[in-house]
């Protein structure tokens, strides 16, 4: 229900849409409360989306192996009845209680809320980019200086510096510089990877093609670090590079790409006004509940005696989580433990049909 | 390692080989932990093998649906590098606590079991047959009154009732009819199907079958109760039953199958000395201990402020008992939290490769 423009007036907002976040939808979808979900990635699964998106996890009970994504999509089909509410690549900056118990939340894309009840399933913080700390640089952060490529053809004729030494960094570089050998549209002028040491991080074949490209001059791999800047009427020409002899030099640059890696950041979080114990929200084990009444916090982000920063236990949290939010949702609903493997109002919940016997 | 006949000593016994107690098994197994689990069922399961093997099961964390008999397959294909043994058919008569603070456990069949800790995983109770109590009955158990097809050939040629109104009970009266129509080897030489009411409470396909071969007169279905027996030089000859209308009538019969569905019985372990409440075990949420130090119950048996008794509670319950019972088995030994996604050790207990970076 919305009330005005842009404020969303709900039962329930969920602060992270990694694993445990999904299942919180959907243990509160099984009580019949709709949830809002954000999270600062552009894509659901959180760590596991960002952190091993392809590596196995061994430890979900009953999946003997699956990947991050896996898990993911695993979740989000079981989540899908439910009617959750995405709100991506953006984090929570403003939290706010409210003289009727309510709070008001907004967004770093100015989405507002107003909820009933907060589920802080936000692991270690939300994953924000690494940002290069030169001064003035930030000034072209969105135009010529890029966390991010949203569109590849914004690289074409252009001299471009991708800045790191991972997969995403290599994968980028090879990109731009295939384009530009193919004769692709989007090809740039030139590529620079630049890496602060000859050590890349990354899968040993895409390591070795991008130094083949190099001994083939077709692209350029500098070991260094980005000290300073050059610009002109305002534009940014090139970066000032000093290398491993401590020699700074300028390499032309029409646009930086920089892939410093994700650094958690619990951000807003801290400022909340809940009881934090070495960035971790202190909660009941019946509830879950933090220090603040109505807020929750399930999977890495809690503590309490006993804690492992496990998923299986994240789960867990979730179901005690919704029960003990339901006496703020729907104070004087009579709430019962039903099971989904005999329940008709699960099944009408989660859209299947209830067997019929004799 | 056994020290003498029949006598295994060991670090950890499971009693229950429900989904809880398959995944109490790895979890210990992560911790390098080798279990015995012991269940009164032939097979793995618990009440998802006897109560609901086939109808699905929506609510397991990134499994949208499966039934009960697919969870319990999950659950053991992801714990087979973990070299449990499973003692099935038996339950649990007596435990003691030994001098040394080891736990002595003996089973209906004999096996003996000196362990360091105790995982009770035991849901509602022991699944065992509800028995027929008919006096002087008891002495046929095994010989012409069962519970249990253990061969179906046993019945050829025999004048069989089979007691019940269930899938069960209508599965065997239709296989038993079935072999008799078409000459098979094991056929019955008559086949009465007796329920204490006309209601069956089965499968709507297979109750019209059944009622059209009574019209066949291929298999009688009988409305009442077993009140007595007839014997003739020890053997079992006959049932009397009482029908609706009072009258008692006797009925030959060679052999008894009687399907009255299982009871969960909690049996000795409401013995064993631990604080029970209203059947439950009450534990502490760090470690999930009973009263009785060493001694720790997961899922269904088990009582804490918040318990929810859903599947996915008991997995994360089987972490935390897992790490609490390592002081018990391994004092000396510094257990730190490993991820199986990360962890080369845990590679190596799992049996998988761990992956190499350049």
């Amino acid at each position: 229900m919305t009330l005005q423009k842009g404020l969303i007036e709900t039962d329930a907002v969920i602060v992270g849409a990694g694993p445990v976040g999904l299942f919180q939808v959907f243990q509160l979808g099984l009580l019949e409360v709709k949830a809002h979900v954000i999270d600062a990635l552009p894509y659901a699964g959180g760590q596991c989306a960002e952190l091993y998106p392809d590596k196995p996890i061994y430890d979900i009970p009953a999946i003997a192996v699956c990947t991050g994504r896996e898990l993911t999509d695993r979740l989000l089909q079981q989540i899908a009845p439910l009617g959750a509410t995405f709100h991506y690549s953006q984090q929570v900056t403003a939290v706010q209680k409210k003289p009727d118990g309510r709070f008001a939340i907004s967004t770093s894309q100015g989405t507002r809320f107003l909820t009933k009840t907060v589920f802080i399933a936000a692991g270690v913080g939300a994953f924000l980019p690494r940002t290069l700390n030169i001064d003035g640089l930030e000034r072209f952060e969105g135009t010529q200086l890029n966390y991010r490529v949203t569109n590849a053809g914004d690289y074409a004729d252009k001299n471009v510096i991708i800045v790191g030494g991972d997969d995403i960094a290599l994968d980028w570089a090879l990109q731009l510089c295939a384009a530009h050998q193919d004769g692709h549209p989007h090809k740039a002028r030139s590529v620079t990877l630049l890496h602060r040491r000859d050590v890349l991080q990354a899968t040993p074949s895409t390591v070795a093609t991008l130094r083949a490209l190099c001994q083939a001059h077709q692209l350029q791999f500098v070991v260094g670090q980005i000290t300073g800047h050059e610009e002109d009427h305002g534009l940014l020409t090139g970066a000032r590079v000093t290398g491993v002899d401590g020699v700074e030099r300028v390499i032309p640059a029409d646009a930086l790409l920089v892939f410093l890696g994700l650094s958690p950041k619990l951000g807003a979080l801290a400022h909340w006004g809940m009881d934090m114990e070495r960035k971790q929200l202190p909660v009941d084990t019946e509830t879950f509940s933090t220090s603040m009444p109505g807020i929750f916090a399930v999977g890495d982000i809690n503590t309490y005696p006993g804690k492992k920063k496990l998923i299986v236990c994240g789960f867990h949290e979730c179901v005690l989580a919704a029960y003990g939010s339901m006496p703020f949702i729907a104070p004087d609903k009579k709430v019962l433990l039903q099971y989904t493997t005999t329940s008709p109002r699960l099944h009408k919940v989660l859209g299947v049909a209830s067997p019929v016997r004799a």
